[in-house]
């Protein structure tokens, strides 16, 4: 059995998401390949032992020559050198993709190192908690949830539908989005939330710590999650995620001046406003009661 | 049985708190006697059938006669009127308590209502969920959490040990500050949470709430809870409040400066700061992994 013509998958970082990538194509039980590439033994070792790859690799070349698919679950930071790593060994008619949580930067870094109209579709798989590494991969990460692929007007259609039947194949949703709308749609709901976090938990006195409750333990959750993957993250979306602070720092003034003047009413209609929009939208979504 | 001299206690407002405070003190299994007070017959109905409460009614005046504990578990706004209704009820050495989540304008109020050194000792058990409504009540929602206390140099210290004994007898850790200390330090953990929820639940537009994932969830998951209620507290609470964000406001320049600058190393270093406190402090509390 094969996806679209996918015999053999790299996955290059075997860390939560690349694990469970590995995990995910492994149950399909369809016989594909998964050679995984890391940096460290261990965690290449730990990969191996729960099944995720079939081969561990700590040279690109050796792993990349036989792959329909290349796929890049490093830090992004790291995927110039990758990119440049893999580029000698590509076979013909492979497709190189990614999980990164930016795409504007990557999918021009992967045109200028693998040419326009090469073999890079940009993706990102919404999935991932605050852990980090194979030991918390999981074969189901990835189903139910929602991977946006970012082709531009220079990819190939038909690799487009080959990374889109790939994750479908998983489990996952996709939808198409170019790389900027991508990003700005992330800064709102992904990168502003993790910069909240992390801001949240850096405030406090340290005696008020002591009595923090359920809810700013949930609040800054995400504090807890990678901080290089984050401060690359923050590196290749400046843009988007300025403007996002902006428009946070606009309603935070508005909402103090509601506090300032003890504005009864205004408050009551804030209050009210994002309970609606959410119980419409993301309870929903997610079926809480 | 009774804790401290307390055989009769009055709920007014059976909630979600004030419900699971009844069910915590009939599962005491001593025979104490819990008068619920509502304004709706329903909430009383239905705080009666899960057994919270051993009478429902709808006058104070009814109720708080042979209550040698009376609990106000309504939202802080309807205090003023709950304290002027139980006034030329309350037996003698009877004392009164809340589990209001603002403290210091709460003690005013009942020092002007009930008289200064009065029977009244300010409480906030800090549990609780973004439901509301006795169908949530549950036995154990207290068991666990911290209760901080809020006596005053005017508050009888016999009143402030009764009422730490209570809260303790249903499993609760106390703690004593003042009124003030406890707001500037709720303003911190709890208030700026959740204006940071709400906030963040209003920002994205409509469209790119359909890509938000388990963070934009879990961040935003306090933005269900009850507006009313929320609206009182920041009503209560202003001073704290503003001092907060405008500490919140200063950070987030900083990031934001961070940002603007590309500056890979004041990133990273904010990351990992707000990690490593919370790993030494939150998540060690949660007995997170």
């Amino acid at each position: 059995m094969s996806i679209q013509g996918i015999h053999h998958v790299t996955i290059i970082g075997v860390g939560l998401l690349g694990g469970s990538t590995g995990l995910a194509i492994k149950a399909l039980g369809g016989g594909i390949r998964v050679a995984g590439v890391g940096r460290r033994a261990g965690s290449l070792r730990a990969a191996l032992k729960i099944g995720a790859i079939d081969s561990a690799h700590m040279d690109v070349a050796q792993a990349v020559g036989p792959s329909d698919l290349v796929i890049l679950a490093t830090p992004v930071g790291a995927f110039e050198h990758c990119l440049r790593a893999i580029r000698p060994h590509l076979k013909k008619g492979a497709v190189v993709t990614d999980v990164g949580s930016t795409k504007g930067a990557v999918v021009r870094l992967a045109s200028r190192v693998l040419g326009p109209g090469g073999p890079f579709v940009g993706s990102h798989p919404m999935a991932g908690s605050e852990r980090r590494g194979p030991a918390f991969a999981r074969a189901d990460l990835l189903a139910g949830a929602t991977c946006i692929l970012t082709p531009t007007a220079q990819t190939p259609p038909a690799s487009v539908r080959r990374v889109e039947a790939f994750w479908r194949a998983l489990g996952m949703r996709t939808l198409r989005m170019s790389p900027q709308a991508h990003d700005r749609a992330v800064a709102e709901i992904s990168h502003l939330p993790q910069a909240l976090a992390s801001l949240l938990m850096l405030l406090p006195k340290a005696g008020h710590l002591k009595i923090a409750a359920g809810g700013f333990r949930d609040m800054t959750r995400l504090a807890g999650s990678d901080a290089q993957m984050w401060r690359d993250i923050f590196l290749t979306n400046p843009a988007a995620i300025l403007d996002v602070m902006d428009r946070f720092d606009r309603s935070l003034a508005r909402l103090r001046e509601l506090v300032k003047r003890g504005d009864s009413r205004g408050l009551e209609k804030f209050f009210v406003a994002a309970k609606s929009r959410r119980s419409k939208t993301v309870a929903r979504k997610h079926q809480e009661v």
